[in-house]
């Protein structure tokens, strides 16, 4: 079975810790002998913006379009302005790509220790979609009065049923075959009163489709607090493209770090390729140091591997990063080690060949 | 020295929590013999809406004006759709009344116990600073093609020049105060991309004028994950409307939880009344049964104690706060016990006496 993958590295710790994940690609096909990877390399992002001035190249999203999957690595440097640098990059490949779910589980791996004092492995492993293509990152807006004491911005935010409707689809189906048969979804309807009670109509409407599935709406503020005080109420958790943003950097946190999470942006309809990327961002600060820590975004290869129709292997990639977390001998410094990314990546890939 | 009060208890444990944060007014005239409160209640809230079509009367905002503070309960039952609750009674409130600073302490009082496995109490000890007037919570979009597959909703939100400056200035002047001289604002300029860059502009700009305080902008997401995992590292954060929001309810919930934190929604110049009230809701699931935690709401006399310019009584509050709470035979089931509502209530206020 043949997998093209195109490879976009990007900018910060991206090229350190995709090239781990890379290592693992490699490994997959060798212990897998049917699957095999043709990928290419696009030197896209920060630097290739200052050079050319666009952080891809015109036809960019021509170019990956035949590709079955993308492989990211992070976006965002010092040298240019973030809303560009993700709004010529990032979000326009999930969003041209109708890359609706963006699938980030929260998972406390064995061998990790929770930051919240009283949970453990069972209270900690949910997963939550986030609406990947609409919502709160719609580039529409506007400022006025420049440089006055009248000056202001606006921005505009826009959900649509068709891109509700699909996410939620999408989020009850997967409750349906997890075991809690339970639903989440985040709102702040009592605040942001045209889109998110619309978003509730619809929440409330679908639901009625899933009538084995509990369906809980809470708002965002309330859900963040209960992220921390009660995640093991948690199965299946949905929310627009924003409130899924925070809710996953924060997921990350109750499960040890920004790390080790990873996510998939997925078209499941596969019209176009989906995206696998850590959740972590570039990290300037430790860029270069070669002390990355890897997981977050090996683990996107077991993402990609599910995705792919080879869940099998995806468990056993999960299974291979917990192997190394239990023996607790190498660890990169945000998880109180020393080990390098190569080294943690070695570590990984070496016992996935003993599994 | 003479204040007047409206008193507004509102819905679910609203009422209940409001009652013991009136004898916590009482007791401190009774300490204070200075002190003087004259309080005028107003039964507005969702049962008033079911007799009379709306939140509170069409003139309630000319009924409050000439108040010096106002006591608030909570807000919003199953029998009203929350937009309109929230949109018609605490949010007008909120913006017709400029308190646009509502500030809300995030502090791990001694005699509890954090849920985050590694933090103390020099840990936990910071105040959000969150706009309250403009922002996310904008009274401005539309729906189009209801029932059609094309049906979509828009929303906007407005971030003003003359809105971000007074919030900033406000934090950065309350950070000066401060030990840790630092000052977090959150963002998501990234994605955001007209709003939240004008925003970072004006951080930067505004932060010029405070050189003693060191200054860091965070993306919301990375900023809820930092509260998990490095909150020791805030002192003074500062966030829109939304953020803020979800900042302190998160906030609450690493300092013990929603029962405890208070809030102030404050307008410094004194032009309109300023207002106090807890951050949890109206927790209709347990109004009724005298079990609600009423910490949050006589710990928001001390916040309006400190306003009042009498920060000694708002200290003794806190402390009488923490003394019950390091004895820890009375506790609501919130945190453990079998207290009542009133039990809880009672001993804060006689603790207060003893100190
Ligand atoms: C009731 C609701 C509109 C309110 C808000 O979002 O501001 C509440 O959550 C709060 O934090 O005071
Ligand atoms: C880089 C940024 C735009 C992005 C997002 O907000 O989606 C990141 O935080 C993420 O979660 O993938």
């Amino acid at each position: 079975q043949f997998f093209s993958m195109a490879v976009i590295p990007g900018d910060g710790i991206g090229p350190e810790v995709t090239n781990e994940a890379l290592k693992m690609i490699k490994k997959v096909e060798e212990l897998h002998g049917g699957m095999k990877f043709y990928s290419e390399h696009f030197e896209w992002g920060c630097d290739y913006y200052l050079k050319n001035g666009r952080m891809m190249p015109e036809n960019g999203l021509e170019i990956l379009k035949d590709f079955d999957v993308i492989l990211f690595g992070a976006v965002g440097a010092k040298t240019v302005p973030d809303y560009i640098s993700v709004w010529e990059l990032i979000l326009p490949i999930r969003q041209k790509f109708q890359q609706y779910v963006n699938l980030r589980p929260i998972k406390l791996l064995r061998g990790m220790e929770s930051p919240l004092r009283y949970k453990n492995h069972e209270d900690l492993d949910f997963v939550v979609i986030r609406e990947n293509t609409e919502g709160e990152y719609f580039n529409s807006g506007g400022r006025v009065h420049e440089g006055t004491p009248y000056e202001l911005a606006m921005q505009n935010s826009v959900f649509t049923r068709f891109g509700m409707e699909r996410i939620l689809n999408y989020a009850f189906t997967l409750a349906e075959k997890r075991k809690k048969k339970s639903l989440t979804a985040a709102t702040k309807s009592n605040a942001i009163n045209f889109t998110m009670p619309f978003w509730d109509e619809l929440v409330k409407e679908i639901s009625g489709n899933y009538p084995g599935i509990k369906t809980q709406l809470y708002h965002i503020d309330a859900l963040a607090a209960y992220f921390v005080s009660r995640p093991e109420e948690f199965d299946v958790v949905v929310g627009s493209n924003l409130f899924g943003d925070i809710l996953t950097d924060l997921g990350a946190a109750i499960v040890g770090g920004l790390g080790i999470s990873p996510s998939g942006n997925i078209n499941p309809e596969r019209a176009y390729p989906s995206m696998f990327e850590p959740i972590h961002g570039s990290a300037p600060d430790i860029a270069g140091k070669g002390i990355a820590n890897p997981i977050a975004s090996i683990w996107s290869i077991g993402l990609m591997m599910d995705h792919l129709g080879h869940d099998h292997i995806g468990k056993l990639i999960v299974d291979s990063i917990e192997a190394v977390l239990v023996d607790g001998n190498i660890r990169t410094p945000d998880l109180g080690g020393t080990a390098t990314t190569v080294e943690m990546g070695d570590a990984i890939i070496s016992k996935m060949a003993q599994l």
